[in-house]
């Protein structure tokens, strides 16, 4: 009977048992500070279910799944309503998870989702990089009143890592006074990002690195499935060759956030997202 | 150059001022705690926007708003991610319209915010009842560990007014502990609304009444725009009549919650709402 | 870590092992006979995904999941393309799965998935009779020629266990030949849910019942999110009582089919689906 | 290579040509002065393609499409932008048709198209009698200063006509000023169907009928493409009996207006549309 | 109370009262002429209701709304059906807001709108040059005989302009005559934008310039919400560098239209058409 | 009344009778072997539906429709659920439209309908070349253990044609086997159309040339509406380029496949696939 049978089941081609993985993915369905439209809840579970529409074959990389070594451990169960307990869960999650020797991959859920995630990494690694993706800075220093808000994840990761250790790339939407602090505390570029992915590769170097990605750094007409969509962005091929141009780097981490799919009918934003990290799980695994 | 001009604005017909108004209607946008599919938050803006597809007067109740007076104030400012700010500001803007001699009706948002409506309006109505038409009972105790949640409104109220002080009606879903709490503590009619209404009418009495109306006790046929639907429903006619059934009772407020309408591209569920608030303000305005 | 994660999964509450269960759940995401609007096969996979945002207990039946065992064991692998390999493969799992001793609750997929179904069960039970709701007689000898497709299932079904095995109910489509041979070798019943089902229970008696529900059986207000929706259907409610009034039945097997999940973007046909199951499985488990 | 192909084409069935066919088929699609949500103009093009998803038969009147003859002549041309020419080209079209001795059954297109129909009818039908199924009065004596409008067609019938000539049925929306003119104007029902129907026919009697049914009449769960919907309207097997219950009129002319197909992704209202098309052409026909 | 209000309203930090206001903003929501699919109508409602998704700074302009004086006059009233009068009544109230001293820009409806407003100001600045951004060349003489209509509105402007006043940019749509029209009438660049702009700005000089943008030069990719979508166009990139590119003329009043809603449940061409008005406004405020 | 009636009908400007056409289009709208998202059924008709909103005139080419004499058949009548059947009155109706000197233009319909397109030209023209634009390389040896299916379709052709007599053009997604198989039997181009191009029509030189152009090769942003959508293809613009850049080979038939309307409510695919039809035909007619 075996034989014929399929599970439901987890990211596509999650080919190995937790203790064997190098790679590790982890869903982070939280979705509570977002101002404007939600349902990055969904994002992991349709990340997922799309994942099976894609082959685990890249093209671009000539190298599939199977010669790297990843589990899918499913999601962390956050606590709708309780910001502070959902962080602190998602923390000690990636606490365990690089315990164990492996590298954490992350699918949101809402940008704050980072924070709890770099908290932990940088933990043991005191001298990480961040690069950022995003069509928003999110630096502000609160939103409505709350310092803990996907509009201010990156201004309390700044905080954390000390000035100019964020570069990020993409940004075309923010308020005065983000751009203001990012010209001291971060590496911001507005410019398109094969202008910009050369100048960062030589800002990271050889420190170890930690990838936000979140969707809405691609124009809305390719990742049209978040919570707040800017005209203007980048295009899916441009977003796929930046993943690969950080191919030598030392990628300890990474996330992928904003995913809404309510937004999208027909599943185009999720499929780019597995697409993402299908390349990333092959260029850093 | 006026006579050609439309303010974007209010609830249809929308005619007095503040001052003179003895109903005002209120948006909620709060849409933090639900655990299934979030959006409620674009509830009030929706409903105000379809609202001008409807008349302003009742065929049914062959009456017309402009023989009642009520006042749109817009939304309460709501901090997303902040749960008891969010409902401590719900509260403090009930209190002072309360203080000015008037009726709240409050537009959801999810139903936690029915709580702080109700906490001020239990302040000065001690022997206050509350009719409470929604698909889900509303009465766990907590909700993966949090008591603040659109699925513990109800115990919640029910803890603040005292035993048998709610009336449920239309309830077709919960778990086990839910019905033997309402066994104790609540009436609760799992019956169709028709059966039901004239018994509710007999339990009120002459009591001050509140209303909370979860659009979702409607089918999903009729109410698709919601974030937990339930199938197994009352009708639109249904629904409608049950709110005129309680025409004669000493109405004091009134909610209308869990209007979600990312899932409703025809706008029918943000449509009924209106058509329910047009209604209930005709009927005890 | 264990604590705080959550497995991307089967249905609600699947709570044990294959070996101890005693209703067993299978996708069969076949979709290659229908002739109108395709996507049957994204039913099982939606099913499962909205069904956690029901509740395991049925306040119907005062029952809930963890009272009965079922297990679910993912989906049949169906080759696009080949219909006869498909219904093989579907046909050889149900054999294993009742030579185990196990009753097959199967989620189609499009209706001739239950052919293959049947058959390997009145191999077991050579009494056995078949309640089918459905808005289409499903009668017909060939569809376009294909004696193979949806539209015939029915047929093949009758032709296999005899004159006046089948009791079919809810029908409102078909062309004159269909109800001329229903006339003579099934139970057809055109009137309402409600009034046919004390009558059916009184045909089936105490021979074992397998039931076949094509969700189309209700009216596309409910049910949008299927291939052929027929306006003039049941509700929610009375599909929901039908399945209830079978309880007492000696149910041997079932399929809920023809949920088509891209047509109802609310899901709410999905939702009824795995409303609808639960419920089954409370009753028949 | 003819037996192998199917040309893209009319309404279902539609099986002779002009010259023999006693009722015929033509789109309307106007959509001009409709208020609130556009759309209809895209109404005639999808009841013909979705028709193709019901059967010929209808098993409610054991009767099939090619027992009654009828032809599709596909649509009337109408300018957009120019609301006097439409209906100009409208009444000469039906003027024809009636001159060649055949039933014209239109399918709108927005309301307003009833009226050049009407107009053609009446000139040769003096005592003609009008049904006029629909959730909202239409009576009033102009629109935002137009008095040629979707929202003033039966104020218009009814004025052509005389007065008592209209019987309008489950009607739920309008303004005070319209129901005071139906009190001496039309006959109007707000009852359900069900209990308006029998009294209908009485009033109808044998004189010539002419049946104007828009879409909205049933609720907006089960017709959610239309341009203003109105909750608690009929369900779509309310509305099939209503028309079967006519069987025995003299009907001279028909027509099914307002469905707004880009409001109802699963096309279930375009669907309902063309099943009552067919109902009447078997029952008129 | 107050500081925890916000109201329904207009566009995005329109801050000023109409006295000091610079521009004025207007909706048009005239819908009356398009041939293909409608719903314009809808436009200024939602691209006010997305523009609180957008932050009311610029970092392509490093300026902020704050910095202009700007009000959102809300919409004319134009009456459903009839043409003339919609026209009428824009212009009279163009002709006041100029009387006033102030720029309407303008936001649609249906590409017609345009021609009121552009009469209106030519009135008062008789060597007006219009940038005219589109697919279509809009140059028909007449569209199904109609001379008012969307598919004119460049050729009713040529005609009142003169010659070679107006310079069409992104144009991929038309008929052969509109093309031979265009060589002797107005400036017609095929060409991309990045290549056009530099030479449009040298035609325009400092001649006072009215920009009029039909959102559907966008690619439907960007701009899939309008009712004639062109495949082939420019990105968002693009049409924001390009109204960039503008920001050293002399404009004295611009139009947004085309944004038709129902066809975008992502919102994006809404929120498009937000962000370039945000641009607008600072670029030309 | 003719002059002011439309028929319901085939492809915008279908302008000749078959006896005279040189081009005929085809529907195939065969969908059973798809693994992913099925739907492509509808793309035929979708097509010839919005076909309605484009001009015959190309102002790429300036040339327009009625230039060309070419005639739409309507669809071939395919048997759902059997492949080889309906295979085979493709490759019948294709034969006699070859017989009678003309070219064959096919919409699809799955990628497979390809193959007995090709059949039937091979025959006829033993030297013929394939241009193959896709995403996907379509060669595998199999598919789930079937031979017939769109991910087959190259191979299958390949083994018929001989070595290195497909180009194909956009491929960014396999197994690696695939790409293994291209290097001896096709050319494969991942590079980007507008450098691929210009080899391209190097190779084909002045052979008799088949296009097969599945939609999927421009990014989903573009055209979300087809099955297996792969993120990071090519833009509108760059397709209709590569489309005008074959303008003067010797095209002997040609097939656009793999639109799948329900998954984009927008209709831009449909559209796009609209205009490229049209543009083919322009060129090649």
């Amino acid at each position: 009977m075996e034989q014929y049978l399929e599970k439901p089941g987890g990211f596509m081609g999650s080919n190995t048992g937790y203790p064997e993985a190098l790679i590790v993915l982890l869903g982070a369905p939280m979705d509570l500070t977002v101002s404007y439209r939600p349902g990055t809840r969904m994002g992991p579970q349709q990340i997922r279910a799309v994942s099976i529409g894609l082959e685990e074959y890249s093209i671009y990389l000539d190298k599939q799944l199977s010669e790297v070594s990843f589990a899918d451990l499913g999601d962390v169960a956050v606590p709708f309503g309780n910001v502070n307990e959902s962080l602190e869960r998602i923390r000690q999650v990636i606490e365990r998870v690089l315990e164990d020797g492996k590298k954490p991959f992350v699918i949101g859920g809402e940008h704050l989702i980072s924070y709890p995630v770099i908290q932990a990494i940088h933990h043991r690694y005191s001298d990480l990089m961040v690069v950022h993706f995003d069509a928003h800075a999110d630096l502000r220093k609160d939103y409505v009143g709350e310092a803990n808000s996907h509009a201010t994840v990156m201004r309390k990761t700044a905080e954390l890592l000390g000035p100019k250790r964020i570069i990020q790339v993409g940004i075309r939407s923010g308020i005065k006074e983000e751009f203001e602090y990012a010209q001291e505390n971060t590496h911001l570029f507005k410019d398109r990002l094969e202008e910009a992915m050369p100048r960062v590769k030589e800002i990271v170097g050889d420190r170890p690195l930690y990838i936000s990605l979140d969707i809405d750094v691609v124009d809305p007409a390719f990742a049209p499935g978040t919570g707040t969509p800017e005209p203007g962005g980048c295009t899916a091929r441009e977003i796929i060759s930046a993943v690969h141009s950080l191919r030598d780097c030392r990628v300890v981490g990474l996330d992928l956030v904003e995913v809404s799919p309510v937004y999208d009918p027909s599943e185009r934003t999720a499929l780019l997202g597995a697409k993402l990290l299908r390349e990333a799980i092959l260029c850093f695994g």
